[in-house]
């Protein structure tokens, strides 16, 4: 968003006063105006035009580097970087840009992607994939040096001082550091050694820019973990309760494998809870007495229905809590980013707001790409009184304001407006036509119909070879009638209405899917079913017909960002445990491996011969192995899914020794806690939304933040004249369009609408409404007593501030 | 509670006015003040005694209608009956005093249990328990001959019109029709036919006054269906569009059973989202392509870990929403209640509220139990001004304060105050020791040392013969400790205080049990392992440690009840479908019947041999069968708990139809929607006890209400005049005592001490705090244009207040 700011500056600043800390420049000898003759609006400050050019050039300079630490300050608090990362002086700042862009934030997840690919290559590797060792040792170490020159990146800008301070850059830099070593030793030994560490390859991933999301959650699930730790330890107690008492009461019976040791006891309980091995556990007892039955009810109530049941309990509520006290955080730091930049922008003449001009140069470096239209556009939104100037509280709603997308708001309603009557009389029919009731309802009962059909003749089929060469004349119907709704929306809408739906989108892909399908099927090529299968997918279009599912969808679209992040964060530990099973299990289990365990059955491998026929019995569970990377991710799968995945921890347990289960069962807890952590966000996302939804029912139709705000011709020509001075000739030439389109339509100003969807963010502010208003309260009693932030007659640009800023910063974090 | 309403005041109203409806008395002409003689407080309105008799014992007996009605209004309240079920005349109140006490409600609850229990005895029977047909047929007669007895009282109570308009009670009198003829059937044929109505006998326990919370909980569910319903439908149609994939995917592979048809697909897709079949169902194809596991991944995504979780994000959510509404409904339900009955209560004389003698009056038939100090010290609390009217805003509280139960403040500290000197010292030393900190922590340090001591003893041995005739000595160490703590505690605390700790009476009874443990050892008796496994219940006492741990263990026993009427609820379904399945699969199961079907090997019974030894080879699926109704209810368990629950579904299903899986489907969803249910109800129950607790984390340690009421000897003196003149001799003799207390003690005045555990109620009054003031004034906004409630001045006994009482309860219902 912002990280394309200009790399000129920075050397602009080393060549002039390179060595002078940022934060101690001597900001009360700025020119507070520059002349103000920049100003568009009618200012009513004394005008100081005619000093001598040096000092002015200075002044701009400063200003300039003014804008930027301000630009850095709204960066900050939009991705919640604490304040004491922030560069103190030029040589940082530089360091700073370096390492603050999209090219940047690339490189460093690629080296991170390339490092966890490479398990693809090492010792057990993926067979297609297989790498000498000479060539990915050499492929780790380059990864590794990018690693390091992106680490020293990090040094120079922060300082060593905050380096070492900074708990997770040094987490890394150790990691880092044994990974080079290891790296090193195999490219001398030219053999690979137990690696457990490259598990901890993932904290490279973890660090990337782009993984913020994923981190949040991880320290999410850390913050949860200390009451979830709590019950888990009463589910573990009931579980030792009830071994010993199932050792007492079942291992006089000599015919039950699963009491007859004290350990025994344990680990079935253990798989019992997991209900994996559930009535198989009872039966030798059951077919002795079947009053047993009542010890596996008790214990399957009160661990399983119970304490389980506890556990989310205490995780959805932990969950909640912290999500809130997140959103207040990082609401207060976001306000404290705008104080910091405020006090950057407002000069001493006019101390009460930030002018138009400075604005502007502030957008300069936040938003490089805005155009000078949309900064305009954003002043005026922010600017709630009649003053020129904005002031700290209407510049509160920045982040809010900042995000819109402006846009003239249409004369024309439709498309075929200006076409000749005839054409504007069929298309407005086709327009009415298409977005009537009727129209939609006819189009549901067709998606209907298709399912329907495509139903009976998939059940009609059976075994048949149902891919045969001839097109089945009902997908050209129900294909012909799609294309003809498509060509229908598109010319009765206009296609950039149409597309701007997403329902419409959606039509418009699996339409377009299917007829690539047909033309596969025409031109007899081979991957055509997928494409096919795709087909009921239109039934799809059947839930926008219900408010629940519109509801649901919606949310989880809305949802599905931070989904990704959560089932990426799940990713990174199973690529842990798939790297520490690699390690100690890689081709203990193959067919017939474990005829002594009692999961034998599942690992067979017969091929006999009966009469002519040869007959194959097939355990296939060798198949749940860790041969490789991929294999390994499917097996954790597997146990992730829990059912049967004691099969797999016997297997590997018979072909090793009984401590393996140790892994499968920490496993086994560690994705309960990453999935109760999911389950308890999906219900908070839900709850959250549906109560949203019910506290704002009359409103519930409003998609998106829409602000309406007018320009007159008189403020264009004005914004003109001020980017004129400043020679910016594509600017200018912008607004200049804009000054003649209102010419053309004889108006005297134009209305222009500012769009954006909602975020979680948006709703959340809507919720908390009156609590937010205490939060505030509160947050600047506490700032008081340091900075007297809300009395603008103070010195704006005084030296004191650094000092009084690092007091802040610690509050925050 | 209230049920012991005395019997000869319904002969009494019979004898006197006997077809006057209760409502249509004409009130206008009672002496509204019978002269005020009997008022204990100083009363300033003019004493008109010396009426003529006959004039002032018609108007008692009117006055002690008005109590009565009062007094069924609160019940009414209390219970949540609708007010269109009040009583309307004479003969209407006699039956409904009869069919409301805890004679006829015992009668009820052991009806329909005998009505339920008899299917133990019914043709597939349980061995021990079958009896012939004659046998059970007459007894179900019979308890359908006292059902009919029941429902005759309460149509005579209700009325017909009511009768009638009464939706349970007339599906109760459907489902009777029905059982009795089957029963005649049956009696007659001499054989029992299929008889699936026989699920519907649980209607009779669903019906019973004590089962109030399984309605509740069955209304719940119903309530929770729409959203469910919505949700499931999404479901089902990934399931369905999977199908369709997996077939044309997969049923190219012969070797893959599972896809074969568009029909296995569907089941086997349906079982997989129960995840019972899951590595298995993906071997045949993941064993041929290793990336059709993808297909399995993304299907287990999106229906497991989304929708499922969405379908407990939107019960849980509903089930919030309920809980609210119901609580809202029954609070102004009450206060209905408390306005009908107050307004039977109050004289035309002095409108502004009630007196000590009406009040004493409607708790006489209120809580015929209570004591007459009892009754004043209500009348006490209730009051909050300093006149002697309680009015209507403080007659609110009276649900609130009749709970509570009053004693005396004690004068002494200890048990052991009067003691000799010498006594007094050794007690109160035990006293210190035993409050010690220092000691509670030693008698964790035991218990905790016990705990590894049994671990490590269990663990030692190992398969041997440990059921040996020593006692071992450690037993008798630690058995000993616990003694003397429990004789230390209780000699230092008293056995009062000492059993009032809820912990305390845990502790005492584990030890009491390991001491009936030691006894039983000591005697060779066999049932002692028993006891001797409930030792590790000691460790327990650990948990008192945290207080997360209390919290939830609080929380846990408060709850209990709701989760035992749950359980209840549950197990009513199980019935349901026991019933079904033992009409249509009993005996269907049994060793090798399944050999045909895939699951043959958990059917299996080999007996062979292998050179001298014989080796059995048992599958024990056949045990789980529904030959009768405790094997059902063990089976459905097991589907319930769901791992392998196709086993039981293949193997039924292979012995009968494929329509049979119809049965184990639905069953699945039903348990599916009742295990929602329960989950989101302890979500629920725990969150709001935690936000409750975060909420008041200063008053914390409050176990309980409690309130402080003196009362003063010339108070105690008026009552007994009170209690003299209507020649009460019990109460009188109670109250005396209390003088005579005072009188030994040289005290003015007693203070005594109201306690009552504290409900949910309680907890959500404090939670809506702000919520409920608006519902009163929504309520009362309602009700207004229909009768001024506030303005006392209107007249109180007006014949006008049956009409406007019925409108009401419309709005109420």
């Amino acid at each position: 968003m912002d990280d394309d700011v200009p790399l000129i500056l920075t050397l602009d600043d080393s060549g002039s006063s390179a060595s002078a800390p940022l934060d101690d420049l001597d900001r009360e000898e700025l020119p507070n105006e520059n002349g103000g003759s920049y100003d568009v609006i009618n200012d009513t400050s004394s005008p100081a035009a005619g000093d001598c050019c040096a000092q002015q050039s200075s002044a701009r300079h400063n200003w300039e580097m003014n804008y930027q630490e301000a630009a850095i300050y709204l960066q900050e608090g939009e991705n919640n970087d604490k304040f004491f990362t922030h560069p103190k002086n030029a040589k940082a700042l530089a360091a700073y840009l370096f390492a603050h862009n999209h090219l940047f934030y690339l490189m460093e997840l690629s080296t991170a992607l390339l490092l966890l690919l490479l398990s693809l290559c090492e010792a057990p590797a993926v067979p297609m994939l297989r790498l000498g060792i000479f060539v990915h040792a050499t492929l780790e170490l380059f990864a590794l040096i990018v690693v390091v020159f992106e680490l020293s990146m990090k040094m120079r800008w922060l300082g060593f001082q905050t380096f070492i301070r900074h708990k997770r850059t040094m987490v890394k830099t150790c990691v880092l550091f044994v990974q080079f070593i290891e790296a090193i030793v195999v490219l001398v030994r030219q053999t690979s050694h137990v690696r457990i560490t490259r598990a901890l390859r993932c904290i490279f991933l973890v660090d990337c820019r782009y993984c913020g999301a994923v981190r949040r959650n991880l320290r999410q699930i850390f913050q949860s973990l200390p009451p979830f730790i709590d019950i888990l330890l009463l589910l573990l107690f009931f579980m030792v309760i009830f071994a010993i008492l199932g050792f007492y009461l079942f291992s006089p019976n000599h015919s039950d494998p699963y009491f007859n040791t004290l350990e025994n006891s344990l680990v079935n309980l253990f798989v019992l809870l997991t209900t994996s091995n559930f009535p198989d556990v009872m039966m030798p007892s059951y077919a002795r007495n079947p009053w047993s039955c009542v010890f596996f009810i008790v214990y399957l109530s009160i661990e399983l229905y119970f304490i389980m049941n506890l556990l989310l309990a205490v995780v959805f509520d932990t969950f909640n809590d912290i999500e809130k006290r997140k959103f207040k955080s990082l609401l207060l730091h976001k306000r404290t980013a705008i104080q910091h930049a405020y006090h950057l922008l407002i000069t001493k003449q006019r101390p009460s707001g930030i002018s138009f001009k400075h604005f502007e140069g502030l957008l300069r470096f936040y938003k490089p790409r805005m155009c000078a239209r949309e900064r305009y556009l954003t002043f005026k939104a922010l600017n709630q009184s009649n003053t020129p100037l904005v002031s700290l509280k209407d510049f509160y709603n920045f982040y809010e304001v900042v995000g819109l997308k402006w846009k003239a708001k249409r004369n024309r309603e439709h498309w075929f407006d200006d076409l000749p009557r005839t054409a504007f009389l069929i298309f407005k029919g086709i327009n009415i036509l298409v977005k009537s009731r009727m129209f939609q309802y006819a189009m549901y009962t067709v998606v209907a119909v298709n399912g329907i059909w495509i139903l009976v003749e998939t059940f009609m089929l059976q075994g048949g070879n149902f891919f045969s060469r001839n097109v089945p004349w009902s997908y050209i119907v129900f294909l012909t009638i799609y294309g003809v709704e498509l060509l229908l929306k598109t010319t009765g809408l206009g296609p950039i209405e149409y597309l701007s739906s997403g329902w419409n989108l959606f039509d418009f892909s699996v339409t377009l899917f299917a007829f690539l399908g047909l033309m596969a099927l025409a031109f007899n090529m081979e991957p055509f079913y997928f494409i096919v299968v795709l087909r009921p997918l239109q039934l799809l279009r059947l839930f926008k017909l219900k408010k629940r599912y519109r509801n649901v969808l919606d949310t989880m679209f809305e949802l599905f960002p931070r989904m990704a992040s959560l089932g990426l964060t799940l990713l990174i530990f199973y690529y842990c445990f798939a790297i520490v099973g690699m390690e100690f299990f890689a081709g203990v289990v193959y067919p017939n491996c474990c005829n002594t365990s009692t999961v034998a059955d599942s690992y067979r491998w017969v091929n006999h011969t009966v009469g002519n026929k040869t007959v194959v019995e097939e355990g296939y569970y060798y198949l749940n192995n860790f041969d490789n990377i991929l294999n390994s991710f499917v097996t954790l799968f597997e146990l992730t899914v829990v059912n049967d995945w004691y099969i797999i921890m016997e297997g590997v347990t018979s072909q090793t020794t009984h401590w393996s289960r140790l892994y499968f069962m920490i496993f086994y807890i560690v994705t309960m806690v990453v999935m109760t952590i999911i389950v308890a966000f999906i219900l908070d996302a839900f709850v959250f939304r549906m109560n949203y939804t019910r506290k704002n029912q009359d409103s519930e139709e409003d998609n998106g933040i829409v602000l309406e705000k007018e320009i007159s011709k008189e403020e264009v020509v004005g914004i003109i004249e001020l980017y004129k001075r400043s020679s910016a000739a594509a600017e200018t030439a912008q607004l200049q369009k804009i000054v003649l389109q209102m010419d053309k339509y004889g108006q005297m100003s134009t209305l222009f609408l500012g769009r954006r969807s909602r975020t979680k963010s948006d709703l959340s502010m809507k919720m908390y409404e009156e609590e937010i208003q205490e939060w505030y309260e509160e947050h600047s009693r506490k700032e008081e007593p340091q900075m007297p932030l809300q009395e603008p007659a103070s010195a704006p640009n005084s030296s004191l501030k650094p000092l009084s800023l690092r007091q802040r910063s610690q509050t925050v974090i």
